[in-house]
């Protein structure tokens, strides 16, 4: 593209680095905080310069956090017997909106893949291990997706806490609520049907 | 969403007031910034800025520059006889980009819209005749979008100009290049059959 103009290049580039913004969009934003008064410009930035010069990683369970020890592990009325395991921050942001859970969390940071040199060692397994023999955790729940490197994964973890006084469990699997039977995948379908539940009334 | 995080919060806000990027993609963004080096999220902060605080607006033609007269009209090997007239600074990245036209610019900064609010006063009209009295420019091409609005501003220009010494054209309109005819609105077919051209074969 032609810009006529070298900060206008730039700035365009800026976006453009950023995951799913196109040459296009880019200039579209640009040109949009052009219009604005340059206070929105700067207040944009503040916003995002404030947040990557501060934000930390939660020292207990490895949350994106204001502060060492982040909002979830700081509440004292959350439950701290129980700790969700989970791939990602992104998974916990996905959890807390169900507000079905009230315990804890730790972030692993990925899962075991061989294949993308990601070993037990990249990720935060000994500090969850660790957490786990303080003692205060009763149930470690295992939030992991469930492909091959994420039950390799829960292999591996369950493994490392068998001899702890814990129990382990994992989220549930099966055919998703409000979906078609007929849409669901046949490892999904198949699995759901071998891992069948009794069907209790309510009266 | 529950962010557990001020800081997370108040950058997803940020980005969220750009165009196009709801919350969903701006804690995508966010969550990208938190995962590169803090040095990224500084030089990407860096380009916007110094974009917005430098940026000025073209003297001659209203385009966006990085000085007091634009690239373009700075430059003595292009046409200084011909002024294109359009709405906004993305058109002039569009026809530039056709790399047909080797003229100048003229930036309206909108079309006459009473319904908007938009009067003559508020657009660079009286700017463009005074440009023109100069006397340098002999034909002025009127770029604007071909509607109710479009055609009131060319017609109220136009007739601003009648008693300059300069010609006033406007782009061809009709059926698109490679578009279907069945595909096309009535107001354009019927229009490009009444303004049909002479056909000639080129031998």
């Amino acid at each position: 593209m032609n810009f006529s103009s070298k900060l206008i290049e730039q700035a365009v580039s800026a976006f453009a680095t950023l995951p799913g913004i196109g040459k296009k969009s880019a200039l579209r934003l640009v040109l949009h905080l052009v219009k604005q008064e340059p206070a929105f410009t700067e207040q944009f930035a503040k916003a995002v310069l404030d947040m990557r010069r501060n934000i930390q990683t939660c020292t207990v369970c490895h949350n994106i956090s204001d502060s060492p020890v982040c909002n979830i592990c700081g509440d004292a009325r959350r439950d701290h017997s129980v700790i969700c395991v989970v791939e990602s921050i992104r998974d916990i942001m996905a959890i807390e909106e169900t507000a079905q859970y009230r315990g804890l969390y730790h972030v692993l940071g990925g899962v075991i893949s061989p294949i993308e040199g990601i070993g037990p060692q990249e990720l935060n397994i000994d500090a969850l291990v660790s957490r786990v023999s303080e003692g205060e955790a009763k149930e470690i729940i295992m939030a992991i997706s469930p492909t091959i490197e994420g039950e390799t994964t829960i292999f591996y973890i369950s493994k490392k806490l068998k001899n702890l006084d814990v129990n382990v469990s994992t989220i549930a699997r099966g055919v998703a609520f409000g979906g078609e039977l007929e849409y669901a995948d046949e490892v999904t379908l198949g699995r759901s049907i071998v891992a069948r539940v009794p069907y209790r009334v309510n009266e």
